[in-house]
């Protein structure tokens, strides 16, 4: 199933991307696709709906705006410095342990949304990601191959970054992760059965056009069930809550002279099987 | 007003102190004491209740758990090296600007609960703080005085630390920050009008009734409402959002040698008009 959300920023519904490609409507059924939702066991519910009425549900006009896939996350935990060769291409070592960040769930927003270039900010910078939600509580998991069970699906998450705030304002990293729109999500959820290649997943980042990074999730140094698995030894994950599991070479940090997104840019991204995001860099 | 929150974790209830000191409900009035209630301005509507109908409010059994003041905010933002006796304490330089991380929200517990040592911690610390709750949404605030009337109140907020995690196991901060149980939070929340002297409020924790920190608000580096423009400047604060603003000296990783906290111990924490705290600490 491909799960999308709909409608105007604070009133969302929940609804799913149907066999012929449109969008349906769910929110006679449910309420959102959110932490109550993935812990139920809605899921189930939903996919039952689907085998039965797909044919009945309304259609979304195509003029409603597309928000994130999933309700506001509890939590939105970032892995840095997972791909080998954005890892050679920086200069870094490769981690003994992923690297974890937090960054504000109220930075949330639709896949075509606006980005907005926080005020003094002026190296604003992306990141294509792929984004895993987690669909049941996860607590001291026994092992990665445990882990995959806990999963609600797969999207991609765009965490935006202005690299002045993240490291030349003192101290961590989340001053220059937690900007207002700072993390366009989807346009869908796929759930598991629908991707059979989640560990080589081809994936893509255009600026105006130009190609600034292509890569693979073949090249992680943690996959998705490791990651799990080893965040759920630090903190419980919740349903609803949202990994960004890193960045494949080519963002604006590490192109020489650097460059940065500015006012008028349009920055499209992709991963196969979960879609096509894109944005306009706006300034308040 | 002294607001409070009851009832077993996961099924809370509002409540606020009354002038004879007993706790009194006021689910019948209010569904919580959340981002909604603040955003509405309902505390206006709570204050009228409390004018003329204060006496006549049901009392909340003694036997009732004490919750965290307010429903799980949206995000824990903290500060580190805030308090300028610490850094010297330390050996740290005065930071330039505030030192941010995030928290994960749903470390969040009530004043009295246990404290879960986590699975392999081998260094868990205690830092008391002053917590400040936001009441007003705040994005580029113009000034620290502007800040005033977006806060909602102020609590004793337990920022508990796995050292180790924090800063041995890579990267960020989080990993150790973000444990279960890891934000004791309360006895009640005080809203503004209560508290004359958050610029100079006393403030200790002692382990197994011995003295370990010792502080004064008076110490901050940066001040709370510079703080809150602060933040601003970076990312939406939201109505319910909780900000830890640091801690005084005499933490276990300052300890010579260092000490932490092992099952058993007893953690106790006041600051003056804000109420005390107290947990015992258990493995899991």
């Amino acid at each position: 199933m491909r799960l999308i959300r709909f409608g105007p920023a604070g009133d969302e519904k929940p609804g799913i991307i149907g066999s012929n490609g449109s969008r349906c409507d769910l929110s006679a059924h449910f309420q959102d696709w959110d932490t109550k939702f993935f812990a139920s066991g809605d899921v189930d519910r939903l996919a039952e709906i689907l085998r039965r009425d797909a044919a009945s549900l309304p259609v979304v006009p195509e003029t409603e705006r597309w928000a994130a896939p999933v309700a506001r996350p509890g939590k939105v935990i970032c892995i840095g410095l997972n791909y080998s060769d954005h890892a050679e291409e920086s200069g870094m070592p490769i981690p003994a342990e992923p690297i974890v960040f937090l960054k504000a769930s109220n930075t949330v927003i639709g896949p075509y949304d606006n980005i907005q270039i926080p005020r003094g900010g002026e190296k604003t910078d992306w990141e294509v990601e792929l984004g895993v939600v987690i669909g049941k509580e996860a607590r001291y998991l026994a092992s990665p191959e445990a882990a995959r069970s806990h999963i609600a699906g797969y999207c991609v998450s765009h965490d935006v970054s202005e690299r002045a705030f993240q490291l030349e304002r003192g101290g961590q990293w989340t001053k220059g992760k937690s900007c207002d729109t700072f993390n366009p999500l989807g346009p869908w959820l796929a759930t598991p059965e629908e991707i059979s290649n989640v560990d080589a997943l081809p994936m893509k980042l255009c600026v105006n056009g130009e190609l600034r990074q292509k890569g693979t999730t073949a090249k992680m140094i943690f996959n998705v069930p490791f990651l799990v698995h080893y965040l759920s030894q630090f903190m419980t994950l919740e349903p609803g809550d949202l990994i960004s599991t890193g960045t494949p070479p080519g963002v604006g940090l590490g192109m020489k002279p650097p460059k940065y997104l500015k006012a008028g840019d349009v920055v499209e991204l992709e991963i196969e099987q979960l879609g096509r995001q894109k944005q306009i860099c706006v300034i308040l």
